[in-house]
């Protein structure tokens, strides 16, 4: 098995073992890296807050089951070591969560059913989002919004709900444009089900994304943690209709406090659909918005100035247990002896030799006189 | 004559010399004072500017015409020296008048019919203002906030146009609140005529005022120098209805620039009569408003940090031309004797005589061992 396909399996192995969003799980896996992580879980040798996210999964290893679930369903599980990991819209979560927002962890991996790459849907994406209970009017501007967003190559994502994220995703059907689903549940649920043969078309011409492994039913708690998702993979998050409570305010509160734009959508005042719209503009949490072209004006603003993406992935994140082990036991200037790092590393020696011409190839160490080095 | 009743006619003689809002007039009534102004104005003895503005009038005198036509109707002329003059709302003007905004000009003095105090009547009083070509829609919204804010004591301004204006007023009479209309013509002008009968519950149970003197016909221009009437008379403008281009955006418009708050009501964002209010929203020159409740609290935050009212009246501002110029004359320290103040004033020694003492039981001279000084 490569390594990539260990990561691969390791973060399958991660998604499974804690219910999203984990924070505790998705702090020591950027401490230790997806491989280390998994096998530290799995032996229960882990601090007590990850401990006590997944100990009552860690001994499940359906991690392959996932993977060949997923890719008969046609599905993939992308993953950050992957080219097409949306880095940098993902970014705004890691900040926020690096500022101690713990329902911003970011996601492991992403389960996505679909051709395009995830990158590139994720790039400059408006999400449009609201009530499942939407009016006609409200329906009516969601699909209006969704086609001339996607018309204009803007890709448009939500939630697959009743309601204005239908409307929406039907829209930009409509345009031939690109949509894509984020689930509160597995690729393969079914839910909601007046909306499976929407989801195949979205499929079809879009993605379908979740973080959540196959057979994984929806739930209250997964759409509110799903909405972060929404929030993340988008540059701002239009609310078209949404009551005074509601996931699409929730997903409005998330997208500010990542940074993203939230636009919402004016109706008449004596409609109960567009109290939430009319609070978030009057409290200013939300720029009013009425057309395509306001949108992009407003996502336009921000996204004009958006830096080069950085890629917060570390070099060593692509390593399996023992490499990281051994990269870990490196020098960074004094050479060591293969024999030298398996008894620091405790990494047989067979396979400290296997690994550090592999970790060479990596850029990672260099030979030097006195044998091995960390490299850079 | 008494001095009031100078000062008074002398006001009326300057609210007809010049259209409003007359920058240059304004500013040399307040440097001069009305009496004085006057007598300048009408002997063409004032600035270019002052003389550009009046002179194709300053031969009129209709002063005591115009108060006794307003008399017939059962109005008056307000003027600073009174009372019950707005001082407080309208200091918003003088405040961005002094700041160099021309069209802040604030007026001369105000034509009112009505019963109530002028004073009372625009405290912490709210406009309501929109497009003539209403929605149903838009005059329901007008109804409603006139009937709701008039029920809780607020005063309702507006305009007694067609459309939002009627239905702020009507909804206001409805519930037995106040209302004022403010005119851009005489108070006898009759118009809109359909709104005569309107105008006639207004002023039994309101007031209707206007800057304009009695026989002045309405005007494109006077509209919309009266709009800053409107937003100065009041702590807040909520517009209900406005097209992309309208007299309502441009009422919100003079209410930012003095200072006070412009609200405005959203509506389906594919009515055109809610466009122009849904600009205000987006660019943050105005805040969202649903209900009464929004309005008060939108204008009781500012409302709340209000000082104490500073009345912007000049003590010297109620004198008769002579008792001015003799004002003048004095010295705030050493003291001048009559004969010497008769010199420097062209006042006549014996009128000198008579303004002296008025002066002091005014508080504004005071004796000494040289004669008189100013007091203060």
């Amino acid at each position: 098995m490569s390594t990539d396909e260990e990561v691969r399996l390791a973060r399958a192995y991660l998604l499974r073992v804690a219910e999203p969003p984990a924070p505790a799980l998705v702090a020591f896996v950027e401490k230790c890296g997806p491989a280390v992580a998994m096998e530290r879980v799995r032996a229960g040798e882990c601090p007590g807050k990850v401990r006590d996210e997944t100990v009552a999964r860690h001994a499940l290893s359906l991690a392959e089951k996932d993977i060949a679930e997923a890719r008969a369903l046609g599905a993939r599980l992308v993953i950050p070591e992957d080219e097409e990991w949306p880095a940098w819209p993902l970014h705004a979560l890691s900040v926020a969560f690096g500022r101690g927002v713990r329902g911003a962890a970011p996601p492991l991996g992403l389960w996505v059913h679909g051709e395009r790459r995830l990158d590139e849907a994720a790039d400059r994406a408006v999400a449009i989002v609201g009530a499942r209970a939407a009016t006609g009017y409200g329906e009516h501007v969601a699909a209006e919004f969704g086609f001339g967003l996607a018309a204009r190559d803007v890709p448009v994502f939500s939630g697959a709900a009743y309601g204005i994220d239908g409307a929406a995703h039907r829209g930009a059907l409509a345009s031939e444009g690109f949509t894509a689903a984020v689930l509160g549940c597995g690729l393969d649920a079914g839910y909601p089900a007046g909306h499976v043969s929407l989801l195949n078309r979205i499929t079809d011409r879009g993605l379908v994304i979740s973080e959540y492994p196959p057979g994984t039913p929806p739930g209250r708690h997964r759409f509110l943690v799903r909405n972060r998702l929404i929030a993340a993979l988008t540059e701002g998050t239009v609310v078209v209709e949404a009551g005074g409570r509601s996931g699409a305010r929730n997903t409005a509160g998330t997208a500010a406090t990542i940074g993203k734009v939230v636009m919402a959508v004016p109706g008449p005042i004596g409609s109960n659909m567009s109290k939430g719209c009319h609070a978030l503009i009057r409290d200013e949490h939300a720029t009013l918005v009425t057309s395509v072209d306001d949108i992009i004006e407003t996502v336009g603003e921000l996204g004009a100035e958006r830096p080069e993406p950085v890629r917060p992935r570390r070099r060593t994140d692509g390593l399996g247990p023992h490499a990281m082990r051994v990269h870990e036991a490196l020098g960074p200037r004094s050479g060591k002896s293969a024999e030298h790092l398996a008894a620091e590393s405790g990494v047989p020696l067979g396979r400290v030799r296997a690994v550090l011409p592999a970790l060479e190839m990596e850029g990672l160490v260099e030979r030097c006189d006195a044998g091995w080095r960390r490299a850079g």
